[in-house]
């Protein structure tokens, strides 16, 4: 018996106000193009709280109706896996009750995201029962940016549609790789892996 | 304005108390197969319980002192991305206060598997700070039990090193992949991400 070791049984971690209040203004949004809106002004705003330039956010895909938005957490909640989608997802799932989005009988669901998917969203993707996701930023945006994307297969897309899940990428890129420069000009903390 | 749109500011997941029980009878376990000899345990009594039959731990990689153990609680939770190698990282990153394990002056820490990591697990393993894994059934253990790897490159391994983190596989591996083959025989559940 180690007396020294007492593990938590429990992680909780909790988003700002902020997201919740954003989250809260919007109305079913009907255009892609009004969905990548929402979350480039996430990302947005989350870099002057002082966070990762990132958001994600799921729509019920044919209504565009928001389930849940997400927000890079990591520094804030000290846990690296809370990238923007993970967070969304985790809402998302939380929120309907279901781990698997893709459940039959409910409304197919989307992923918007600001940037695409780093190796660890790709995967987690792949597991959420997302049905479709749209992307903003590129990984060469990304990169620009000082971000690692990590170890993801060179043409991600087609292992997505291989899954059944559609993809379209670049919506709004511009707009999107905007707020990952302002980060890097402002001097925020750029967190990877470790490299050789 | 939506009335109807309440997100959750919050997320939380709570461990088995068994798995907490589990970890605290363990002393440092200076070898590493007796650190896949206890994650295997916690695999197996996880199918027990009637969850997926995958567990991971974090350990001070010198000393083999426990940090964190984590099992797949993707049902139990409701949370698709639960895989016990996301719990064990996110339990190791609370209990030492840091979101990168590989923060200068601390110890290197290791993540010991029952199965080699899925394609999500490997981004969070580059994201984590974990400077080496160890891990025990392959993938091709996984498939044979029903279950996919998701989009992950075909030399993970490499991927891995090239980022300075250190890897071995297949550590007492058919004590790992014989607890994929009794969950498989059992008919429990298999989740995995849709075909075409």
């Amino acid at each position: 018996m180690s007396p020294h070791f007492h593990q938590a049984s429990q992680i909780q971690f909790q988003l700002p106000d902020w997201v919740r209040s954003l989250a809260a203004e919007q109305a079913c949004l009907a255009g892609l193009e009004q969905r990548m809106d929402l979350v480039i002004e996430a990302s947005r705003r989350n870099v002057a709280q002082g966070d990762g330039p990132f958001a994600a956010a799921v729509f019920e895909q044919d209504s565009g109706q928001l389930i849940a938005l997400g927000v890079n957490q990591v520094s804030r909640q000290g846990l690296s896996i809370l990238h923007g989608e993970i967070v969304a997802i985790c809402l998302a799932q939380r929120r309907l009750g279901v781990y698997d989005l893709g459940t039959e009988g409910l409304p197919a669901y989307q992923l918007v995201t600001s940037t695409e998917p780093c190796a660890m969203c790709l995967g987690a993707i792949c597991w959420s029962g997302l049905r479709s996701v749209v992307s903003g930023a590129t990984e060469a945006d990304a990169q620009a940016g000082g971000f690692d994307e990590g170890p993801k297969p060179a043409d991600w897309v087609a292992e997505l549609r291989q899954r059944g899940i559609q993809v379209q990428t670049q919506l709004q890129r511009s707009e999107a790789a905007a707020v990952l420069q302002t980060y890097r000009q402002a001097g925020g903390p750029v967190y990877n892996g470790r490299g050789q």
